[in-house]
């Protein structure tokens, strides 16, 4: 059997049968676990089973995508760089962990595809790709604004408001979408557009749509060098069970897939796809999803460098 | 950390991490829970974990309704009563002891918002209500009719024809929404409407869509004191798995929470929310989706009492 | 209580309380169960088990269906007639089995209502329906094509164009319907359009909503004798996340049951539903959704019997 | 294939494939479930899904007993009766047709196994064998005495003092095997004892071993007609996590099978398995205890038909 | 029902229905949770949960413990006291909260039964009976030695020989008892000899027997005032699934009750069980072992406050 | 942190953290998967997932085995050579692909220690081990003789009497362990002895105690080469729920662990372990069982290579 009909259950669990190797010498993407969760301050710990959920569950993958028309583990050279060391005890030494770790990759020129973990992972890659492209736009699907300035520390409700305080996000371009749920307060959308967020309300992108939402995106962003959070909790619990705190009332995938198809031909540079955690999963659904959207992305990100 | 923002996994689990007493002094509305399964004769036993599961769940919810413009916890005197004791051997003593607890309530003016058990406990919840105010009108979410007829003692296919014969239902605003599912028999639809109920299909409501099904409900019920009760199953499986007898085809979460909140400034003067059954349920998500129904549920009711 | 309405937790597991028998006399229809895996080649295995919980969670349906009129299990003479035995170590011994097995009900004029097992079964199922009805029209729900010529054995990614190839297919009346997905190489989708299929990939249904696609599936089958093939794949994973080899991106369970109910009035003169997998099922909702797509198919193709 | 080895996956779904029929002539013993959870008024519902589980977990099991030199299902004349149908929201509706439904059976010579369900049946249960056999000899396996004089109604905790007051038992050989946890009140062992119960406790069972407790029942009972009660919750959790009230510190499968085996030659004239409940099993293994232990009281029984 | 016989179906869970309070006018005892996970640094994270489980668990278990002749809950003026509020982030700020929580109850005589959480909670409890009580026996129950000292600082592989170098422990009567599994390097044992812990492999546990092991505990403690920490995964997988890092080879449930039961009488100032991670339980059947374990552990605790 | 010391849920899942590779210079001995489960026709279908589960749970592992006086995992030059790709479809095909591939080892005097997969794999793999080593003796721990000669085909119930037919077996010095469960026939032990076994059942493995089958093996094998084969099912369901036929009433975990430590000093020339089916499993207690037992097996191999 071809390389690609490697059966998903066979084999050693790497991001879609690629390659598992630190050397980077002509590697132009790579996939990069980050398994930290002790961010996640607010509910559930085990996103740092993340990364190695989707990846055995990214085996079943083929490889082409008819959308973005790229093979992305093909035409470009990719490989799977394994995880990134953290240390639960200390979300301090993690993020300077993760920063350093993700700016070696970057500083050869690799395109990073990180797989969380909880969202106070996002802050340094922030800090990474902010280091080798400047501010970067920001497109950042979630359910919740994750910019609580309440509380002054990292964690996974706050990589937001301490990336914009430390200039690691061009603000002009910085679009939130799918926010909803209960709200921590009254002013709580407003706080996260004071600080420049664009959001875009659950009931607002059911209103709009999804190519709509798409075109408002490609709008704000022209052709900044962007960067992608996807929170898989900005998906309906239905298609998305395992993550800390879901919240009812979100997206379908179809909704997110076509989400992010529509940003092919920006120049994504940096991705990341977080709060898959499978102690909640069944069926082992979320970690496919997060395999598919992870595949997207790449394929997004992929395409910009054929 | 202030008292909002207790992390979703600590403390001892009260709805919302409000407080538990029997004290109903000075008190707006309050949780009950009602543990009770044994009318649940079709198929599967375990709503007497419902209550339990939807408290757990509950806990990670911030306050503030953005859409209704309450923080139903604070903004009136709120408590978690705890819950009724049934005896799972004999359902009319059941009932007994479900109608004269919540009237303990009602009679010191206390809005109740009861957590299920099955839906056989609306019944004794309708006596106590109309007790208290009269026959009430009915908005009614469910995959079934519960009006069996040719089933003529209390189970959870009965509590809607029981309640009408027994004149607790105003049945000029009785309204049933999303009703589906293989029947009993040809006439099953004509029974239920026989005996004054308004039955919207789920394709029915599909055609129309969640924000005319809102006005039709609006137009019925008028200023009317109305009651509603949310049987968990009139949503899709896929959204609420755990549940006694799923019916395929259903809401989504969303069209859910857009039809609750679209009840606001109606006078509601009761609800429950009934079958969420934890042994089916994975990740939690039923009990989530049952937690954040309370809260759309409680922030309608409790509107009308700021 | 009469049959109708025994509790669907008691008695013996046939599908809707039906009659187990392999006595065909004046039998108008029947339900089948192919309890075979070895076909899964690519991931997941436990399809054997499929009909067994398909089977127990179908006790849970009543029998009137208001849509296609009919109660399937009682206006025609109706039977439960087990499972064909296969054998797990050889696929080609165990497609013999089954055309063998399922000729023998079709001699006798039963309609056939399969369920599989993994989707290669339906090569000797449509065998069997070719050598009785020569070559069927194929309405074909599925996410993949299921057409891979690259492999050039049987086994879940084969099935039709074997068939095709050995002319149990007319191919003028073929087909596909929801099909999406990372893809095997570039030419995946006209390889399948080559051998003759009527390729409607998932974002051409969702342009053309579900009514569309019945009215585009009854103008092509026309008045052609018709199986339908159903893989639970291609409905989304939310409602459907036990199954081999689950595709984001899906149907709902209400647009499945709005096309399949659909094809009432076609002349179908056998189908299978395939795919169901309980190791990876919760709260049995793939199993209930299943039973309820077998009830609908059985509902159509019993119509024609009345 | 043999009748004796159809695969276990296969075919409809009961007792180790036994024939299914309520037709009574000539048949020696039948299994009978009987699916009532009612009774369970402490903890955890679910047994009512007991029998069902047992019957499709028994499909596994070969048929010789090495052990007692019986092919159970062979050698005597054996069938599969199926349920018997309670009412859940009533306990002594329930109980009554226990009582007369197995009284049929006993009438016309019928050993009976039955599946729970939980305890509360033993109480009808020992209502319909004392009527046919006068007091029986008692031999309980529990981690509960069952006996709670303070609960005067019929459930799970007091069918044995009820039995007792109502003369179904012959006290001077009644013993229960396995008692321990904390425990209702410091008379608790002593109550049980003072209606008659040869108590012993788990920590005398280790002491003792299990050869020297199937003397001591073998003494006890005499050639004296006895009944078996066996509730699953003897065993420890570890083995049997599929329960209503689990109490840690228990047998262990092995010792179980050995006290039971070691009653053959007795005069065991009906036995029981109950409080087998699925929805905290896992991997079946309860389910597949309970069928084991089934499949033991069986050869006990039917070895004294032969 | 009288407050001992609350089904454990019903009311808030705390443990044992106990009352929840912060007040400690006259409080013997008390049950604190301490919700903390970010220790577990070797593999699963989950143990933030076991507070909660444990509680919801203990509602099933009546209050009399024959073995040691008491009532804790009844028989000492007990309480529950909630949670201690940790900071996943970060362990060092999150230990100085555990001692000054536990401190506070300590200071004011009270015994305190602490639920984890993972084993590094360990260190800020001995830390806090050391400044009340100078340095403790240390009584052990673990499958790791927790002393590798290759590790400098504070996670759950760690909190007993920092307890020692800090000078918290009585070295010269500190027990560990059950310790096994594949080891850091050859010398690991010899390390924690070294230490001053008397290690008790677990293969000469077996040799010895639960009653010598008691003995030889009991010889060393004499009447020294002794902390007693009880690892659940000191106990074998199959009795307790629901721990982070499991080893095989272990203890049953009832050798571990054996030996709790056997502490009674020495002078037990001071308690924790830890590492019950939900994620990985089932049937809750190790919550319920956990619950059992702390209720036969208050006990001891508690007699001597009689 | 050292390469011994990383994170059981870091990094890609190979054996122990082990370096993947297909090079075999130098190699002492190698981990190999065999992912196929088509062999498994009497019940549930799942292990072809056991090499990747066991392999995630491996991780945990740290590596001196201190019974044995190894570091199997540095001591020799250890790899995870991945796995042998088979087809699902067709046994024989499978069979020779088994053969072939470990041959390959075999050809360079690399030991190979395999996970299954189903128990049909080990004919295939005494197959090669006989063709490099001539026949073997074996020690088979197991609940079932799999001998059963009324099947003349491969499956996962007659390796051994295909292997002894084919002269793979030195039938003076073949042991099985564990035998017990209702049987195909009355003569079924007769059977396999007849075939050269030497049957210890369960009664008689726990009358002799484990250290007195070590000697009984040893004394049998003496210093001919020897293979292990190691079907999960021969431990109790308690401890190894994950399997697909499961039998009640066998081995602890501890006490398998203490025969296959008593094998060290034996010529081991192969071992595999099979029957880990995920699908059944629950907290990984039977993968991390199936772990730690290949590391014993392995260091039992491994000490004769040092």
């Amino acid at each position: 059997m071809t390389e690609e009909f490697i059966p998903a259950y066979m084999g050693i669990s790497t991001f879609m049968h690629a390659k598992h190797t630190r050397d980077l010498t002509d590697v132009d993407m790579a996939v990069v676990g980050i398994p930290f969760d002790s961010g996640a301050v607010s509910w559930r710990s085990g996103t740092r089973h993340g990364p190695g959920s989707i990846r055995e569950n990214s085996k079943q993958l083929w490889g082409y995508n008819r959308h973005v028309g790229i093979w992305p583990t093909k035409d470009v050279n990719f490989i799977d760089y394994g995880d990134i060391e953290c240390d639960p005890t200390n979300i301090d030494r993690s993020a300077d962990a993760i920063t350093a770790g993700v700016l070696e990759l970057l500083k050869q020129d690799v395109r990073v595809m990180s797989l969380g973990g909880d969202h106070s992972i996002t802050y340094p890659l922030l800090r990474a790709h902010a280091e080798k492209f400047g501010p970067v736009a920001l497109v950042h699907f979630d359910s919740h604004t994750d910019c609580y300035q309440v509380i002054p520390q990292l964690e996974h409700g706050t990589p937001f408001h301490l990336a914009i305080r430390d200039g690691f996000v061009d603000t002009s371009a910085y679009v939130q979408v799918g926010i909803r749920g209960p709200q921590s307060n009254e002013g709580e959308l407003k706080e996260a557009e004071d600080l420049g967020a664009d959001v875009l309300t659950i009931e607002k992108c059911f209103e709009m749509g999804t190519s709509a939402i798409v075109d408002h995106i490609r709008q704000k962003v022209g052709d900044r060098p962007v960067y992608v959070t996807l929170d898989i909790d900005s998906i309906d619990p239905a298609y998305a069970p395992g993550t800390g705190t879901p919240e009812v009332g979100g997206f379908t995938s179809f909704q997110m897939l076509h989400m992010v198809r529509g940003l092919a031909g920006l120049n994504v540079i940096g991705a990341d796809l977080v709060e898959v955690n499978p102690h909640y999963d069944h069926g082992a659904i979320t970690a496919i999803l997060g395999a598919n959207l992870a595949f997207e992305l790449m394929s997004v990100m992929g395409k910009n460098l054929m």
